[in-house]
């Protein structure tokens, strides 16, 4: 018998344990049961005609919750980042100007990605908390003159969200393609891919749609099609090229080919995730998470919460960001819902807030109940009831 | 209301039907229940504590799998093809020299990868159905002098295993990286990772680990983490930069930080994989293989299928490649299997091959036993009969 190096982890001698949770922070949120479900089928081949309709019934699903009839539809076998890294690599060639609007966490990484496929990123900054208005976005187009413009329609860092419908038409008129960043917002919030003329979108699955991380879902315009398929170099990155894996998702007129070997588990749960939207309606599932935040924004006014993001217009309605500073201890807050109710409320990704911390809490999916939301309100009372008792001891 | 542009999708009321399917192609491999029901699971938030305890007994999973000790040792949250993808982008930069062992599929695609890179590649061939000898390597090592050799253990586009015992000691004479591709190999036959020098190594989990795909398992050597921390330039992936990846796996020696949402259900499933794996021991893993591959060979020899792997101790034992020309009609024989009996076997992914065409029989993790073998023979032996008889039929 074969001498072992390296013995058996004992670590791995003990059971799996996995305790429930209710996910209300910036996501993931919780999974449907017919979500779950769907995963817990057999693996089919990823040459199996099955899967291919799968696969084609998900185009049909993106097509339908981003509101396009674009071909170049599918998803990439990675988290959500593959999505921002996937249009970016595509659309970029080095040298290509790139305007970045950062006002958080998510434009400072497209910045970051866009210079590593060589792109001349020019950062288009604003106060944390506060959205770009469309006059300073087409002064940057006018100055800038960029090939592309990436923008966040829902900040999770800080919670403001940005207003899109309008910007499409803006940059056509600077020949700019307009990326736009999908993550925390579509299906939560109204969003018309062909009508706002945007060129290249994405998001992640486990945001709003409720499924297990694992997939990003993204769809590109023809006009950011053409520029890929006019590219003078390949793009960098073999795994998000889109000229093949088109083909591999059947975008183009051509056979299928092989480009990777897809999750017949994980394409069959996000199958699921948008057979129930379209079940339900897009305008409905969009209506159900603006009643149950209007739920949330009341009853956390009600408890005498600081909204992070001042201006009412300008807040997320899927990620809601509260500042706390003095008044109670964060990190016992935030303790108290994850060990007495088990219940993950988010804190802050940015240490730029001005002194204090951030609470983020979301509202998204498979959550987005007003049950839900009962559940969570009375448990940060009592956190934060909590959390009080405990700063004005230590005083 | 709001009005819709594009209308929920017919497509998407039907049920979702996922029929059962024994995968005995050259990959993904049929999911073992205790798997499936990993997944089964709600989701946990990626910076939940049980997700860190998770991912350290995957590492430890991993470095028993592998026979080593490297810190640097995780999973990228992509499919198999990211492993490939990862280590070429963490160890190439642009103008640096690179030697990839072209023997099939595999190879070409890891020299594609690696001149989107900026690698200097030069590919060293052999006739499709044999692999590489020593000698050989060492007088391209001697002559291009690489920073890197990739090489692919098991070539599962044409059944040829690669011998790897002894190869570090030889790269590492040229100062040179030794890089392996482990996909359709690990688990399955001997692999020492430490004792046999090897700097970088990955696989996919669908195959031996019988995980849905989803996720690649890498590991790199101290001198592999010493020329991803001494780059001029960051790798151009942000996902598969292993500087920031290695930190969120707590790989160094520094606090964890986050790079991307991991996903808990995935995890979970490759973490229940690894711990049967060090229940079974991973020398009696091996072995199973053998003793299975054993009673396949010889079942295939006597139903009269031609190996195309001439020298028998040149085949890889868990993906048998077997080349049909005029003996009866390829396409009726994979259809019998496919619709009779839910058997998928795999058929060739190369053109080159004079004139025939492959036939693949996977041997992999779950469906590695005596009872799927003789099943898989059962079958083939019929579908055989059929599509002779057709192919007389014909004449």
């Amino acid at each position: 018998m074969m001498k072992m190096e390296v013995a058996p982890p004992k670590v791995l001698k003990q059971p799996l344990v996995i305790p429930q949770r209710v996910l209300m922070g910036p996501g993931p949120s919780n999974v449907h049961p017919r979500v779950l479900h769907a995963m817990s089928h057999n693996v089919l081949g990823h040459m199996n005609q099955e899967t291919f309709q799968i696969m084609d019934e998900i185009k049909e699903g993106i097509r339908y919750l981003f509101q396009t009839k674009n071909d170049l539809t599918l998803a990439t076998s990675a988290t959500g980042h593959s999505g921002m890294e996937a249009i970016l690599c595509n659309l970029i060639e080095p040298g290509d100007k790139v305007l970045v609007a950062v006002n958080g966490l998510w434009g400072t990484r497209a910045a970051d990605m866009a210079e590593r496929y060589g792109g001349v990123v020019t950062e288009m900054t604003v106060k944390l908390g506060k959205n770009f208005t469309f006059d300073v976005i087409e002064s940057f187009l006018s100055k800038v003159r960029p090939k592309l413009l990436f923008i966040v329609q829902g900040e999770t860092s800080t919670g403001v969200f940005q207003p899109i419908e309008g910007l499409g038409k803006i940059c056509h008129r600077y020949d700019c393609l307009l990326a736009v960043d999908l993550v925390a917002t579509v299906g939560g919030v109204p969003f018309f891919m062909d009508k706002w003329e945007v060129d290249a979108a994405y998001t992640a699955v486990q945001k709003i749609l409720s499924v297990p991380t694992g997939l990003a879902i993204m769809s590109f315009s023809p006009k950011a099609q053409k520029v890929i398929f006019d590219r003078k170099i390949p793009p960098k990155v073999f795994f998000w090229d889109m000229r093949i894996l088109g083909q591999q998702w059947k975008c183009y007129d051509k056979p299928r080919i092989y480009h990777h070997t897809v999750s017949s588990s994980l394409l069959s749960a996000l199958r699921e995730s948008l057979a129930m939207l379209a079940e339900e309606g897009l305008e409905n599932v969009i209506k159900r998470h603006e009643i149950c935040y209007e739920r949330l924004a009341k009853g956390l006014q009600d408890l005498g919460l600081k909204f992070f993001v001042e201006e009412e217009k300008d807040r997320l309605i899927t990620v809601t960001s509260l500042i706390v500073r003095d008044e109670f201890d964060h990190k016992e807050f935030l303790d108290f819902c994850m060990k007495k109710y088990s219940l993950e409320i988010g804190t802050g990704l940015l240490g730029q807030t001005g002194g204090g911390k951030l609470l983020r809490v979301g509202l998204m999916g498979y959550n987005a109940t007003l049950e839900t939301v009962e559940f969570t309100l009375k448990v940060m009372k009592e956190a934060k009831d909590h959390a009080e008792t405990k700063s004005s001891s230590k005083l």
